[in-house]
């Protein structure tokens, strides 16, 4: 391989001739094998891109960088934002939890396309644009990369999570209209209770996920909120003045979203505590979507010797050894993906809880975690309705006969005969495989006429 | 002992001669002897008392329960509010996940107590009230336990948890305009770095907490929701007309507290979701009193091989070996607290995530953990509040000498002369141990004059 | 209340005065107000007095404590072991994070009750004994805390966790041989699969336990190594020469378990991985008990409409509106406590990662965690093989008819006719609601005869 | 694109021309875009060619495949190993929960290539083997999967993480070795306290690491246990007497590690114990990591205003903004490796707990996050050895000062005046900021003769 010589505070480091990267990018690159190359990830490159971009405008706008090094870097961040340089950045999670390293890989990579925008060719002639002096200019590691996390997750969570999850939503809302007629028989403790319609089970995973949804876009104010113009431990040092604000101005201009100025820069760079909470209502999505994906999967269980009252689209074969297999797939992906989750939110937790004076050197671990929980969420959302929630259809027949079958539909006795005497009936019913109504005449405690008037399992789902 | 005998459904119990509770609690407590006695949290069963008080209120109003049955009600639930019967609730968490068993222990505690206050003993002549028939009518233990929780969780978060954390926040804000002229050395990685206020460090601390507040009020909507109403399975089987949305009321009436009917008591029954929320947002101010407390217990070590710069309380001999050592015991109590809220969080979610069809049946054990969490931080804020942030004072001649031993004031010069000028000055001291101004005029970047100029420790912290 | 003026090195504090504890415990009750009173578990006192004891005899062995001074110390911790002074620790987990109130506490209490053993007044004439110089002689709360925690949790694991962990092993081991020749269908997926008997799954139940149990014993070698001897910061300072060794044989002899002195003391004070060794095998177990408890009741379901093979005991009225519903209580209980031993699993992993230096002060957090985990676990086995385990039923009609339904016994047709072949059988029967024999035939693939003989449910289950 | 056309038993798929995969990739390909493309390890599919082959030797050696398939298997399963076929294995963990469809990838794959090596082109003339019937005989999903996974897991664990922790820990040894010698202030509570060397303190890091090596080595026992030759369910349907004892050797013997046989096949397919137990001794190694970087971390802070004890290697230029600036990169990187395994265990186990009947169908997630723990902690424990570790230096000059600064030198005084006057004399110099020898000679208790006899660090730190 071709290489050329790069130099930082530290002194002189080959790199790969081809590569756009710096000494510092293949310092860390040598220093921290842990795990898979460029593992950092490009989400984060890109909230880079648009910060960076942001910076730029500002510092000019501000008056300590000329508008031909604004627009270098600004051409740069476009090429960045188009994915035309995602092979340029090889870093990995596991490096300084400052990301400090993936700051510079950015900042080098801008300076060497720069100067090759300027039509000279890398590492000859005078710097174009110095990576720190120019690119990093009135930033700092301890402020952009808390920023480029905030908004990779925000647009993560809004551009994957909640449209993935509303889109599952809409689904089971429909099919909670399409269904509220069909009475079958309701299960507590996985036991057989009283009647409710199969509509109603699904405007319970539909409110759920509401609610979900709800406490999502609850937490997106504080993670609205950019470090950017803190610099090195919040004070903002070597900032021009009115800059945070007008960077975090520019930010939301170029990614279209809120986006506001953190109102406390020392909190922004040593706690992430808005990364725990928005990731704390991704992880309630999770709960709830796996109690909706085990309700599915029980429902469809059979196809004979289940429960069976649902029918799920069959994708695929199920069965490397048993043939005709076939098996509720979706709800598998998606339960994997709560747990997965459900872990995620701890390793954020763990990396949330052990920040330091100034700054919390957790910060790459507590942005992947989230970006992967927010985008297998919403994948797995998309995956699940499309593949199955959206061919869900009721077994009429199973569902008829479970429901005559049951003896909690005795507790539609109680205002009438009270509680004692309609557990009698049950439990002798229970006792002699009788039904409900035989064992209600027998006992002398019903005609034939009251038991017919007043178990009706479609009176017993409420309106 | 002395025994009388109580009867239900399934035949006769013995139970103690002087206990006020029945059968089904009898059987419980012999069935289910899993960790220590009585461990269902009493707020729990407060939460009963509002509710039973509401139903029989409600239940009367709607013309299913006689004015003296709902006065007897009402009577015993408020001797139950007083506290009067503490040890008639001897159950424990791990029961039926339903809280089947505890709902069955106030519905027999209000009878029996019933019977006694209509003047007559315990188990003779007829029942005053029947336990299912009057005390639960129109309600099921799938509606009553999630109500009592909530209401137990909703009013442990208000009346103990924010106002504790409000207290530790309000102290940490006048502490950080008290120390707002104290610039000291910053620290990023652990690491020397530039300057700021101790006043912005606290202003971190009492920023975290306002997110954290804000967060945990964010989820409050969802908690005041209600699974009364929706008895077995959500369908309201056995409840009058008009049932749930006047039994909120009253609740909201006896307790004060914004509660209203959940819109959608599949959901309320089926999972809890809203414990999860809430949990969720107390596992935030967990993370965010763990760095708090760190930090604290870090700037005051010592008193004289550590960093020392400010002075906590000394409020007991630290060691039962070292002969006057202190310790930063506040934080420690604090930060035990933060890992239980962490577990507690896991152990919610598991439950959470484990719904089946109509009934989520790991009730106990979620309420649980929400109120022990939501009752530690708010004690422990209180207690970290009095015994140690209201009484901590800068320690200002060793803040001054680490301030003014760092090499990072050097960070001043970047925009002066440059990132890399800037790295060769303080490299050079670091290696000769010299002082950075030194450094600067042997290397020839600067005058002693602009030295002296530009690297002011009390203009590098903003404003 | 009467309080007596008791005084350590800070000055005098008022005890009550029928209280046997001194200045440093009352201190701590007044300082840590946080959760529930006395909320440290007895099992760690009690670990303190069987080291106190231990102490006391090497001390006098090696000449440091005289023998009338080891004598009365040993009576006390005797009685302590008795549970006479139960109600003299009336400190919470949220202190010190070192426990060192707690060490106090044992300390101040074994001195004045000696001091009443010595027939005098507690308050009164110069002390029998002093609390730090000679209970604590040889000792800090920095090594009698973790070794009183290693006591406790070692004799709570051997005395309650694996014994009612066998109990419950025995009873699914009996089950899977006396269901040995109960054929059924199997379930992957949830979905209907090949055959195996009843008894082929109670002995993957009972094999999870065992290698649970085997996973828990592995973890006790770590356990059972002790601090004592390490005293302040693990290099011994203050103890007598072979102390170490001979205050961890003494606690062998007192309490039978085979405790030795811990090789690193270093580690021994610092760090507490042997709990979260331990702590990781009770949370193995949860995974597993959980898995049996889910099946158990899936099994159970119904009893008209859901699978309803086997028949648990019914063992308390299942719902307080439902009349005659019986519920998988125990099962419910059971997972309840795994979902807690999950959580305290985290609560213990997030204090044993936040060691810093020669002390790690999470240690009240995790030893109460271990403790409730293994005795939650402990109990709720024995709960469960009793009111359930034991009284588990096949129901030998429904198990027929869900085996004979199925259509996964195509499987055995893979052998002799191909996967594609059999395939089509299976998809054709499941279309036509058609039994695989009728559509074999059909399709030409078999004869009548070979059906018969290829396809019998009894020879799909091994051998 | 070009395609060609290939089936399974639901119909045709089209299939890029140049893969090698067939229908049932495809299928999942398009059923599951969930995350980032192609995530299930290549570990995973390594696993699978070992036991394909494996299988084939035994199908072969039992008399149910020809030894030219066997060859024609065995020798494509040789080529995977190689690597030459890493593209060809496209499909995410979250998948169907059985890992069916990876399955399917690798038969597909196999009969595919071994068309090819026949001398034919993929999709004409007749399949020289069938995925379903030779490449998959005498094998399920259900017991290759979690086969593959425990091979991976276990090569894994031996070949990365072991060595990696021992390399680290052999650092830490001799460090402990060299720095013997070097007597420091201990720290309690991170407060000063009485001495200990250097080297005790890296003898306690050594020691954790041994400790956990033990952990991790204890579990391997039970991850060496195979499901192969369990089939669907358990019952080993479908395969040739004695088959399930000989695969096991087969793979023992190409993978040179000690696999065998699972005693009980139906624990090994519907529970994956085994994965819970080796990750909770990885997630023990991850807080003793955390426990030693922050330690580390700690001592290295400064250079000028933190502990300075010891200095670490400086790898890069530390900061974007503050020139000059070293900081403890490897230390941060490896704790927030510590955090992710923290969150994959919880991941783990949540899909452990969740298996039904008989299968867990959590495997791809559950393998996937005890992979993704064992390569991070082995890689990251090399990157700190190499680039932390080995390069720790002691700050002789800091560590002296720290030293004979600390007031805890007084302990060595309790055995010659007791516990309260060596308080006193803390207390006193603490107060007025002298000497301990001062104020011992003021308060009268000692003579300069006995305090320098007395207290001198170098005699407390035992032997």
């Amino acid at each position: 391989m071709k290489y050329r010589i790069e130099k930082d505070t530290m002194g002189e480091v080959k790199v790969p001739a081809d590569k756009l990267w710096g000494a510092q990018t293949e310092r860390s690159r040598n220093n921290f094998k842990i795990g898979s190359p460029a593992s950092m990830p490009l989400e984060i490159v890109y909230g880079f891109a648009y910060l960076k971009k942001a910076a730029a405008y500002t510092n000019c706008d501000l008056g300590v960088l000329s508008e031909e090094k604004r627009d270098l870097i600004a051409r740069v961040c476009d090429e960045i934002l188009d994915g035309k340089h995602d092979e340029q950045f090889p870093l990995v999670i596991w490096q300084t939890g400052s990301g400090t390293q993936s700051n510079m890989n950015v900042n080098e990579v801008i300076a060497n396309r720069a100067h090759q925008l300027a039509g000279k060719t890398i590492g000859e002639g005078e710097k174009t644009l110095a990576p720190n002096d120019d690119v990093n200019k009135s930033q700092s590691s301890n402020d952009t990369f808390p920023t480029g996390m905030h908004i990779a997750a925000y647009k993560k969570i809004v551009e994957v999570t909640i449209p993935g999850v509303e889109q599952l939503h809409n689904t089971l809302q429909k099919k909670a209209e399409e269904f509220k007629n069909i009475v079958k028989i309701g299960r507590t403790h996985l036991m057989d209770a009283t009647p409710l319609t199969l509509g109603q089970e699904f405007s319970g995973y539909a409110s759920q996920l509401e609610h979900g949804l709800k406490a999502v876009r609850n937490t997106l104010d504080h993670l609205s909120e950019l470090a950017l113009g803190g610099t090195a431990v919040g004070t903002g040092i070597n900032t021009p003045k009115g800059y945070a604000e007008k960077v975090a101005q520019y930010i939301a201009q170029f990614t279209g979203l809120p986006f506001v100025s953190a109102k406390n820069k020392f909190e922004a760079l040593a706690a992430h505590d808005a990364i725990v909470e928005s990731h704390g209502a991704l992880k309630q999505l999770a709960v709830s979507l796996n109690k909706i994906a085990n309700d599915i999967r029980m429902m469809a269980s059979g196809p004979r010797s289940g429960i069976g009252e649902i029918i799920i689209p069959a994708n695929e074969p199920g069965s490397s050894i048993m043939p005709g297999k076939v098996n509720p797939t979706q709800c598998e992906a998606l339960t994997m993906v709560c747990a997965q989750v459900m872990g995620n939110d701890v390793a954020i937790s763990v990396g949330g809880l052990q920040g330091h004076y100034e700054l919390n050197v957790f910060k790459p671990v507590m942005a992947a975690n989230i970006l992967h929980s927010a985008q297998l969420l919403g994948d797995a959302c998309v995956s699940f309705d499309i593949h199955c929630a959206q061919g869900i259809e009721p077994n009429h027949e199973t569902i008829k006969k479970l429901l005559n079958n049951s003896l909690m539909l005795v507790t539609a006795l109680n205002t009438k005969i009270g509680y004692y005497k309609a557990a009698e009936i049950a439990n002798t019913a229970h006792r002699n495989g009788t039904t409900l109504k035989e064992e209600a005449i027998n006992l002398g405690y019903l005609t034939a006429e009251e038991f017919d008037a007043w178990v009706k399992p479609e009176d017993m789902v409420g309106n």
